[in-house]
């Protein structure tokens, strides 16, 4: 499809805003019931789902529940199953550590070892941040020729190392057990061009377990996820969009800025990050806007809290809509129903608003009504080229 | 699946007929309105609708316009992202010049010179037909050297070059500079095999100049669209069908042709063509008949004269359906909004009628009810397998 967008792609005035209510869809709490989405109060969407046209989003594959990477990667017009980013690659994102060209990102565990250096806890007994914050730091200690190392704390047990270097590969195994009574795995290449980065690893664990040496709980740590920097084209390249983000989390300004998109402004909260959209409305042709809490109330398993969360993305749709975008979507990257309390495979509403869009019967913005919907049921990664064309953004494939 | 239907196919005495209004689809003038094909008089495409199954064709990608050419590849069940056809080998197939094996095609724009040899006008002053094509004629007085050359007029500034030879290769830049006050651009390669066709470019050229010398206007000629014959294998091979084409259009016959239809009858209107259609009817399988002025309507922007074309393609009905098809489908190769006046991306109305189609609630052939239909929104390419199954043309695949 980028090989299409590419060639087609049209310069014009228009405004896009890619509205994500992170794991908007949701499931009735009883069969024949409304979900989240269906119980929310919702006027501004409603009515735009009457003049627009709504479907089903399937974010990577029908049965797929994608993490919140390959759920923006398919929103973002990229196919999230030929875009992998590695978990190491994501926690690093995912904190706003900037990953260069060539770096290894990898995920840590504290973990505890007996005095045989078998694992007795492979998650330091659940060490609290305030106590592995300044551990992680220790680790910056670590000093191996050759290679920049970077230790930043994330939460509780976890935190990350980015190796920076030349000729690092991202294909070794994770060195976690997965069970107790074990040593710890020796880190291991899965692949020709990553002995080098097998050889710091090593190195990294032995400097790490003599810093760590005192430590009562978090003597030891394992490696998982080990990757490089996903490289994606840019939405430049591949849409002719100049774009730009507004996030609170740090996992989604990172995710964005992985596809070039500039993360604009410091809002905390949506009305500021509509207040950072108005402000910016002239420099930019796409606009990718971030709401985590239908998401994180929908993890919570509480209904009531995601329905309310679903509410509050409606009171910004009058905001938006006041400086007239050409093409407006809300929709999500996945759904996380409270029922489940988990990402799930379910489609997602997806509304898509704009002058020639052909409507359809959608009287409302929820599961049931999109099934009516002129988008049918369509891949997340399809969602683009349709904003692309709705905004007169893409010309005539062939003669 | 071509390599599905050639394992599958079986042969028996059914005939499936394929009607293609050109650009059917269409959007309403206002908000909650209908679309020209909802507004037109229609009963009997109503009445089989109600019979038969209903769904949107989704021409290349979503969101994707396509030009006639890969809209009706895709028609015909080739992926249009795969069979491509340049520019210069779809003129010449719209002109009716039968491309061979090994043929290049170009597609040149006369232009005008000045006395520094720099382009002031790259359409030679759009010089009208009647000037023009004597001009193309007259370079046929070209001869180069172990390849044949064949000039064909077109239309006002554009004529056809095909170079007929051993070894050449289409790839090779255009000479449009895109500017006027610079020079055309040399012929340059932009593949290893295509430095022979390069040479004969040149030498065509500077031939080309020496015979225009004494033009006010067309005094050189520019090249756009090399491209060799496409080569899509044809109906017979993929899906055992002895395939007719019914076109009034030079493009619409040279488009059957080059997936092996034979070119029957001279119609030169619908009602000839239905008259082309039962004099041949025994001797296909297959007849694909195409009517242009549902998409001509609609590139002038005219609703009312497309709602007038459409109901005329209604009015060929009753006489295929009296032939007794086993399988019959109208659809278009794109939708063409009289609204855009132009093709575009919109799933294009699309119904398939068959004894065994398992119907669907749809109760008229448009937009909004083929949104309830049983084919779903669909990829154009997978219409020709369902017509085969319709037709119980496909065996079971695996035991």
């Amino acid at each position: 499809m980028h090989d299409l967008t590419r060639q087609l792609q049209v310069k014009n005035d228009s405004k896009i805003v890619l509205l994500v209510a992170d794991g908007l869809g949701g499931l009735p709490q009883e069969p024949g019931g409304k979900t989240e989405l269906e119980t929310a109060n919702t006027p501004h969407l409603d009515a735009l789902a009457r003049e627009g046209v709504c479907g089903g989003s399937i974010p990577v594959k029908p049965g797929i529940s994608p993490g919140s990477g390959p759920g923006h990667l398919g929103l973002f017009g990229y196919d999230p199953l030929e875009y992998l980013i590695g978990r190491g690659a994501l926690e690093a994102t995912g904190i706003g550590f900037k990953l260069e060209e060539g770096d290894v990102a990898i995920r840590c565990n504290f973990c505890t070892l007996d005095s045989d250096g078998n694992i007795t806890d492979r998650r330091a007994g659940r060490i609290p941040t305030e106590e592995s914050a300044p551990l992680a730091i220790k680790l910056r200690e670590v000093s191996i020729p050759g290679v920049q190392v970077f230790v930043e704390p994330v939460k509780e047990h976890r935190f990350v190392v980015v190796f920076r270097g030349e000729g690092l590969g991202g294909n070794v195994a994770d060195t976690d057990p997965q069970a107790t009574g074990v040593p710890p795995l020796d880190p291991i290449a899965t692949a020709e061009d990553s002995h080098k980065t097998v050889e710091i690893a090593k190195e990294f664990i032995k400097q790490a377990r003599e810093l760590l040496a005192d430590q009562p709980k978090a003597n030891c740590c394992t490696l998982r996820g080990v990757s490089p920097k996903p490289n994606p084209p840019s939405y430049e390249d591949v849409y002719g969009l100049r774009a730009a983000a507004i996030a609170v989390y740090p996992m989604y300004k990172g995710l964005a800025q992985l596809v070039g998109m500039d993360v604009i402004g410091q809002a905390q909260t949506l009305e500021e990050q509509m207040t950072v959209l108005e402000e910016n409305w002239d420099k930019y042709d796409f606009f990718f806007i971030h709401f985590k809490y239908t998401d994180s109330t929908g993890e919570d398993g509480n209904f009531d809290a995601k329905v309310k969360k679903t509410a509050e993305v409606d009171t910004c749709v009058p905001r938006i809509m006041a400086l007239k975008p050409d093409v407006f979507i809300c929709t999500g990257d996945h759904s996380t129903p409270a029922m489940l309390a988990s990402h799930s495979w379910h489609p997602v509403p997806t509304l898509l608003w704009a002058k020639h869009c052909r409507t359809d019967p959608c009287q409302n913005f929820g599961e049931a009504e999109c099934l009516k919907g002129g988008l049918g049921q369509f891949e997340a990664k399809y969602l683009m080229p349709l904003a692309l064309a709705n905004a007169g953004r893409l010309g005539k494939f062939g003669a």
